[in-house]
């Protein structure tokens, strides 16, 4: 890839994610929406410098689908809207108990813990909101989008991940169980994201396979470098109890060696696919050298 | 109305009943899916003993509209999760911190905070995936019955009314925010449940318009009703703070008046549908006349 292709995807990257930004905050309620407190705390929730990863992915897979990009613009936000209320509840005292995310405090700490958990709650509903108004090519099942969201987000996806990372938190456990819990916890949402984008473009069950085989890989490769990084800040004076994490099951040159093998394997389910790559390309390459 | 059929009322009612927690039981995913301790703490919360109010009402708008009623199951089904939902985080020590509901220790005091926060987030998913799968005759929108609840379920719906209850608890107020808090905290998902029924049986517009009357006047008179109650339980020995509730703002005379009124005009409402009204007219004989 030339220098100038990089600059051009490091600038659509930029232009999708800004676009993102501009129809969230036009979609959600004004702050002053009565209850205003709530309001107040779900834009706060929503606008803390995010990447938007989830959504460029959903709006990358529909233009890798064959479809626009901006087509899939309801289902990326039903994704980063569905993500953020996880991170809300996630900080929470009863579960994580942060007090600052991307250097701001919490929800919880800003606007109270019932508050948190409310504006949480409510974002779950305006995901789904989004979800249902996602238009869909004639052949797709008109409740595709809203079902992929529905068993990313539910018992046996982003939830079921979450239960068991939390009971195994400080405890190094079996492969098995850290498979359960990135799969769950962390790819099922880039799966549902990515899935969601090409069910918006109208893709058919052989591309869906592809970008979902693209999407598992990925997710993977993720919440492996996550966990790399994680380690990579903790040596030294981390006083808390050990992070169950897949650095601690594999060591360092294990997780990263499994990263490096997930994203090969994405990159090979790209090879058919009928609309351009690029941006998938470019966001696989992102997840494998990211520096935070 | 004979007391025949005023027996025959009570028993469709109970039949309806057991058919809504017989199609939860299949639907729920066995207490044994992993991860157990999440999915045995769903069917804890949603196997209480509730008299599935709401789901009677959405499989009754729909037979009043025309259909069967069990056309509306899904529907139905996804109210009920929808409900449960806000009842498990209601209970939470940061809301209400309620340890007993319906006789049982609550869902958090049984399973642990982080997962009844858990629990709840994922009975919200699963009640989107119910109303996705909710099939709809042609003419209706595809995606108007999961607008229909995460309208009802969303930061201008039920978590609106409770954001403004909880900043109003232990301080009596003005008449416009009870309306409010009436309004969004109960009557949303009362009228939700009875469009989304409606909507299953294909209601034009008319149809839907008079139904949606009745179903704002029985979420008020229930809301009052409860209000009634409560009152009635807390003479004595109660030692919180004095709830705000519709009683300290209207006198218990004014407030059973009110919910007199809303039953009639819910009543008058139910005139001239397409298919037999005598279960809406049973449950809001009930709501008027509940002891408990």
């Amino acid at each position: 890839m030339t220098s100038t292709a990089t600059f051009d995807l490091a600038t659509r990257l930029a232009d999708l994610s800004r676009q993102v930004d501009d129809a969230l905050r036009h979609m959600l309620p004004p702050g002053n929406t009565r209850p205003a407190i709530l309001h107040e705390a779900i834009r706060y929730a929503v606008f803390t410098g995010g990447k938007r990863l989830r959504p460029i992915l959903c709006l990358a897979a529909c233009e890798a689908a064959g479809g626009q990009p901006d087509q899939a613009m309801p289902a990326a936000l039903a994704v980063e809207l569905l993500h953020t209320y996880t991170l809300v509840h996630d900080d929470l005292p009863c579960m994580d108990n942060d007090v600052i995310r991307r250097g701001k405090p919490t929800v919880h700490v800003a606007f109270g813990e019932a508050n948190a958990l409310l504006a949480g709650d409510a974002l779950q509903a305006l995901a789904f909101r989004q979800a249902a108004l996602q238009p869909l090519p004639s052949g797709i099942p008109p409740d595709a989008v809203v079902l992929e969201l529905a068993d990313a987000a539910g018992s046996t996806g982003v939830i079921g991940g979450q239960v068991e990372d939390l009971a195994h938190t400080g405890a190094i456990t079996d492969a098995s169980t850290t498979e359960f819990i990135h799969r769950h916890k962390t790819a099922d949402l880039f799966r549902a994201a990515i899935r969601m984008g090409a069910l918006a473009a109208g893709a058919n069950h052989t591309v869906l396979e592809s970008l979902t085989q693209y999407a598992v890989n990925l997710g993977f490769a993720f919440q492996i470098t996550d966990d790399l990084l994680d380690a990579a800040e903790t040596t030294g004076d981390k006083t808390d109890q050990p992070e169950f994490n897949c650095v601690s099951v594999y060591g360092r040159d294990g997780a990263r060696q499994r990263a490096e093998k997930h994203i090969t394997q994405a990159l090979q389910a790209l090879e058919k696919l009928p609309g351009p790559t690029a941006l998938l390309h470019a966001v696989a390459d992102y997840i494998l050298t990211r520096t935070h």
